[in-house]
């Protein structure tokens, strides 16, 4: 019997998207399903009783929850092509340290930037971007942060380069300019096809997030 | 060459009871440190230059951060005795994810237990009791979370027993009264002495926080 794997997701979500490269990357066909994150699906409340929240990977009726214990679910069971996470022990923690680290740190920071104003925002600005500094410092002269081809921490970080664009616009800031080695990595990842096809454009969730504004009365 | 196993840890930490029952439970020899989390040890800011937190397990030299990681770590380098996550994929991600909802959940709704007042402090034991629901669904019939025997769930979550006195008098609730199958698996955990060596007194925990409190002008 062939594998069954659905995808309930959500579009703009770099959480999501981790889950369509890692599945790209392992040459894995499922069925995409874009939820209505307001108005959730009966089949998303059934699948993730617990937290409610996309993505959810659902693998012959089952279903497996949080991002990052996806992934590493993803390279466990589709484990004979590209593997995410290094079988060196040590290598295994780091690469699951600075995934853990792109939660809290890139993800907080980042949504600082677009949903807070004065003191708060600034204080984000600066955060985020020395969090950049921090992982320039840890991809040193690497190619990638997985070595020589992408890997877990990778998949982890790179979905939210599709929200920099708006990062930059309420940051006034260019990661170009103040660190162009993060933007040689971002390329080198856009280079594959499991990547660019994975994200969606910047201007297309800027769009998505400013129209949420709008709705939410923070314009 | 024997392996050399240090463990930056401050005694009321949740976190670092993880990984003192790890090492038990492995049977590894390890050099206990506890740190003055108000005035941090240089060897503390070195190995954990990103977050400057406890615990720290420092093997041969390299430091490997974040408690849950940690504890994934001491289960693939000592994997001759007492496994701590299930051999099976799907078994792995369900353990992984309940671990993660100690972290999210439990640990969050218990600290706003005793930093919080009125309303929120409401909400919050609210949270807190409805997880505690949710746990005893979760471990159903089985002895503990990880089935037969102690597990990376049972490991995450047994250590917040020695802050329930604290928990229990700031909500003002018995949580054996409102679960008492919770405290069935309490008490099956205590019976090893790996947990109960590892975890203080709740009476020591609450005399240490009450003490914070006048400290920081919370009282």
């Amino acid at each position: 019997m062939a594998d069954e794997v659905v995808l309930l997701d959500f579009w703009p979500s770099p959480f999501g998207m981790r889950l369509r490269i890692a599945l790209a990357e392992k040459g894995v066909e499922y069925e995409y399903k874009d939820e209505d994150v307001r108005n959730k699906s009966p089949l998303l409340l059934q699948m993730n009783p617990v937290h409610k929240k996309i993505p959810v990977l659902i693998h012959n009726g089952k279903p497996v929850c949080e991002s990052l214990i996806a992934l590493q679910y993803i390279d466990e069971v589709w484990n004979d092509k590209a593997p995410l996470l290094p079988s060196d022990c040590y290598l295994r923690a780091q690469a699951r340290f600075w995934a853990d680290y792109v939660d809290k740190k890139i993800y907080e920071f980042g949504r600082k930037l677009w949903t807070t104003k004065g003191e708060e925002q600034d204080a984000a600005k600066k955060e985020f971007l020395d969090c950049m500094g921090v992982l320039e410092g840890e991809l040193g002269d690497k190619p990638f942060f997985g070595g020589e081809t992408i890997g877990f921490m990778d998949v982890a970080l790179i979905p939210f380069y599709s929200w920099f664009l708006l990062y930059e616009k309420f940051g006034n800031f260019s990661v170009e300019a103040l660190h162009p080695k993060f933007i040689a990595w971002v390329k080198r990842c856009m280079e594959k096809e499991s990547v660019s096809k994975s994200l969606p454009e910047q201007e297309k969730v800027y769009d998505f997030v400013m129209l949420m504004r709008k709705k939410l009365g923070m314009e």
